[in-house]
């Protein structure tokens, strides 16, 4: 029965934390499924995941170059984790199942595409022929695929789920995208007229149909209808006309089909994840159950060791609280139906809410107790305070945007500082500690460890002029953006901004799984980007004097707009520029610019690279981004 | 009685039209209702609306100007409508009723607003002094105001309704952009650094909040961070994390809170619209009901006398129909519970399904039964056929796209507009030719007119060539946008395009609605930029060779990006030019060059127009548009 004890505690886990791995009920089999699932072995995965990942900050083209066989090395060491893991993964789940799992095909496959690529690789770099390291697109299918990652899984699933029909609308955008393009060159094409800079306007139907595209995406509005508005204003209509439909028709609907599948698929989801749950509480419930007069129930003894191997962390009163909820009548036992219920049981934060004397009051309650201290206590919980200090705020913002050489107002900024601190202190004296600094108080851990940070870098700061006469720029920044942030605080007195800012703070543990699903997609198109426009473009300072610094080290940039717009350092030259190269594009302004840019000193083929990642990122991604956020304040405000 | 049946149908007609104007119910105001809502009343007000606005092409500064006193005695006629109208309907409701409704406040301050307004400009101008004819912005108050428009008002009823809340993410919204501007001006100030332009870069904290709006908006993105990437590319992060909390997340909220309004509002709307329906049944059926054993009912005759005033239009059949629905057992009348359903019976369209006999058919049985024509007609029903119509339009495609000089497309033009007339042919023999026509074909309509109009038009162009040598250019025009427009009809064959095509189709009424909403934003906005800004920039061709065509006629613009970007044509100059400078503002990309050159050539306060119509119309109207698209795709598709 300590066996049953343990596979019922594996499936009440499970359904604790919402995990659907089906696995062999041999002891042993539950024993290794246990240390698959511990928390050690989880990170481990996950830093080897990150290193692998993080190679390519490693791998020519490189932010710090390292040699071939050390980054090579590396990455054999992450493969031979990651093959540990799915063998261990194996060793936990039925044979049929685990090769049924696309999951672990699409690891199989990354590992051995990875190995077999590395070898030619580096068979070819002894001869001294230079290949392309294919295989690193591949490296996200480790973050995706392991088993720790349901959430941007559902993600991705979602996104499956939406492309049929997105698709659809697509192909009938691209077609009138096609057919307006068609009526542009009719009607624009033989007359000879220019672009601002002196190009032929309207001539080529290829051209015409990606700046066209671009027009969709509005980053050459007014531009690409000017030389035509100028003949005429009905000309303006075309494109007006053009941009309803495709801009704000089409790109809504987009966004459209996206939210009510992203809604249809969240609800089945869920039910699905209750479905899961419910059935393996009842396995569970299965294992642990005797008979007792009609109906089988669970003994209040196995009830109490299954729950200590479940949350052992949780306190005796807590336990014995759980027990009074799940046997109600105290019968000694629990039924069915309550111990089906105790997955969400566990999930629920219990808070003590003892009201404890503050600390000060036992060490020397007379002090404490004293009429001065009593009269400071309640002028701390006055509103007054309150509004004291967002006027004392406001005086400071005004002082931060005066100059900094004034030496009143370098002091001024001590006395601000000594002012918040007094703040903290005071409420430290009034509030009981442990309740001030509890769990939920956001407000009072922002506010403190802002004043600490910026009373360190400021008084480092002091250090380092008096010391060595020399400002860290670093250290400088750093105390900037801190006593800007002080002012946020304010936020905080009004309650409607409270508010919206609960919500904006309760939605970012979920904006994390898209900072994943963006990283996985800006890594591979990273990845490609490098391989294709690495070295292309060079990066020159502002205020360079080199030959071709005007043209960003590419003579077929001359003239072009990506030179004209000094956007030199937006290339592909290494991880980090690229990544930064695709935030630009995301952001879509100018991406066209970009994208002439890197077309100029590759091949017109190369729009092709950032069209696809505009109708990835910009009208799939993005538009999920949105429909979450619809659907969060939907639920939450 | 007759007088009866007059305020029954009057309330029944309001029923049935969702109208909801109180009157009084006085035999002789029940008449002055009447005719208060005869269409041709409300054609005439719609009329003189539309005379009004337009006057603004007429006044200085006017696309076609006219003297003052001729456009200011136009404004006064339409006012004397305006008031009679109001007048009128003042006689039909009553008198507290009329004073207490916002809208007749409004018409009236309109009106007198407008008189003060033409008499004050008059007279100065006749001492030749030029003032402002400020009243001009009211005048879309008599489009809203009038109660015809009750679409239009909803629209802002949902406005209002957003307006508190979205005025506090504002709020929160307009704090951080500036607390991330004196972060900016922190840290980029005192370095000495410029933009690409050559000017102080992140220097002066309001031109900073200027700047960083306008990278909410992402216009000035990425330039706006490359002075600060160059140094170093953590700087890029402070800009990145700006569009992140702004334009994603910040222009998110936006959304979801006007699309939340926007629903709660709709459920409002529609459950009090059904609520004053059924009111004003029930006050129908009160004044005609007669006891009936222990219930009140309404007689047949009665009933068939007040559905024929109510509606004259439909046939006998059609109202015996109606009188079978209301009366299913057939006991010579009607109870309240039916009768209170003649509102939505009414609006239901019954088609008439007659099976009819081809015309031909019956005018030459033999020639159309022939086994030849059989074979023909099921040849024109066969699959195939649309098929090879597909392939032709491919094919014509093509063409449409290669050189119209060679004189072998030319003629091909003709082939293809033969084959396309004769599937219309072969259609119209095949089918009933008034089924085929039926008002739900919307294909078959768009089909025959596309292709009867690029008939009309090529033959006017062939025949203006061959007669005077000369190609009329807007001709040419028509006869391509036809031409391409006639490829379309590919999208009807694909089942699932048909789909999307139709719910985009059904959407298009209530767009009417927001294109009245813009024409009324879009006006205001237009007189008061025209009122700052008409003259101060003059229209140039771009290949003018005049002394000041480089900046636009206004030195003030020299080296500007607007100059730079040949915007001259974009001006406040008149009525038209105003609207398409407002459709690229909202269209939003580059408003911050167009707000930079009316800032050099003015003031810098006129930064603030700018911001008002992003705000207003990017902001407001433009999620309000994309809530109403989300809206109707979740209840169509
Ligand atoms: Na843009």
């Amino acid at each position: 029965t300590q066996q049953d004890l343990l596979l019922a505690a594996a499936y009440v886990y499970d359904a604790q934390y919402n995990r659907n791995i089906p696995f062999e009920t041999s002891p042993q089999a539950v024993r290794l499924y246990n240390l698959y699932n511990h928390w050690a072995m989880q990170a481990t995965t996950y830093f080897f995941i990150f290193v692998d990942l993080s190679l390519a900050v490693f791998e020519d083209p490189a932010v710090y170059p390292l040699p071939f066989l050390a980054t090579s090395l590396a990455e054999v060491l992450c493969l031979l984790v990651f093959f540990g893991r799915l063998v261990h993964f194996a060793k936990v789940t039925p044979r049929n199942v685990f090769w049924k799992d696309t999951k672990n095909i699409c690891i199989v496959i990354a590992i051995l595409g990875t190995l077999i690529d590395l070898i030619i690789y580096g068979a070819l770099k002894i001869s001294n022929i230079n290949s392309v390291r294919w295989s690193r697109v591949l490296r996200p299918v480790f973050l995706i695929n392991f088993a720790e990652s349901h959430q941007i899984r559902k993600v991705f699933r979602s996104i499956r789920n939406t492309l049929p029909e997105i698709t659809y609308v697509f192909l009938l955008f691209m077609f009138s995208v096609l057919m307006f393009s068609l009526m542009a060159l009719k009607l624009f094409g033989d007359r000879n007229l220019q672009t601002v800079e002196g190009s032929p306007y309207f001539t080529n139907y290829l051209e015409i149909v990606f700046d066209m595209y671009v027009l969709v995406t509005t980053a050459n509005s007014p531009d690409i209808m000017i030389p035509a508005y100028d003949i005429s204003w009905l000309y303006s209509l075309f494109f007006i006309t053009y941009v309803v439909i495709h801009t704000y028709l089409f790109m809504s609907v987009f966004l459209a089909v996206v939210y009510n599948n992203y809604k249809k698929h969240l609800k089945n989801e869920i039910c699905k994840l209750a479905y899961m749950k419910r059935r393996k509480m009842v396995e569970a419930f299965n294992i642990l159950k005797v008979k007792e007069g009609p109906e089988f129930v669970v003994k209040e003894a196995q009830w109490k060791e299954l729950v200590k191997r479940v949350a052992p962390d949780i306190s005796t009163s807590h336990r014995e609280l759980l027990l009074r909820v799940s046997d109600d009548e105290q019968k000694g036992y629990v039924d069915k139906k309550s111990f089906v219920r105790l997955a969400d049981l566990l999930n629920i934060q219990v808070i003590a809410m003892k009201i404890q004397a503050h600390p000060l009051e036992n060490w020397m309650p007379r002090v404490y107790n004293s009429a001065a201290s009593q009269c400071l206590r309640s002028m701390v919980k006055h509103r007054g305070f309150v509004w004291t200090y967002d006027v004392i705020i406001l005086i400071n913002a005004i002082f931060i945007a005066l100059d900094e050489r004034n030496p009143l107002i370098s002091y001024a900024e001590w006395v601000f500082l000594s002012l918040y601190i007094l703040e903290i202190l005071l409420k430290v004296y009034t509030y009981e500690p442990r309740a001030f600094f509890a769990k939920t108080q956001f407000w009072n851990w922002f506010d403190t460890s802002i004043i600490i940070a910026a009373l360190v870098a400021t008084v480092l700061n002091t250090l380092l002029k008096s010391t060595s006469q020399y400002n860290s720029q670093q250290v400088l920044d750093i105390v900037f953006i801190l006593r800007v942030l002080r002012l946020l605080r304010i936020v905080d007195s009004i309650k409607r901004f409270r508010v919206i800012m609960t919500t904006l703070i309760n939605v970012v543990p979920t904006m994390l799984t898209f900072g994943e699903l963006v990283l996985v997609v800006y890594y591979m198109f990273a990845i490609i980007g490098m391989e294709l426009f690495q070295g292309k473009i060079q990066f020159f300072n502002m205020n360079s004097t080199a030959p071709l610094a005007l043209v960003c080290g590419n003579p077929a940039l001359k003239d072009s707009q990506f030179a004209q717009g000094k956007y030199c350092v937006n290339n592909f030259n290494d991880l980090l520029s690229s990544f930064i190269v695709l935030t630009e594009l995301t952001v879509v302004n100018q991406w066209h610019t970009l994208a002439n840019g890197f077309v100029l000193v590759t091949h017109q083929a190369a729009k092709l690279y950032f069209m696809a990642f505009h109708i990835v990122v910009v009208i799939m991604i993005v538009n999920i981004f949105t429909a979450f956020i619809l659907e969060a304040f939907y639920v939450e405000y």
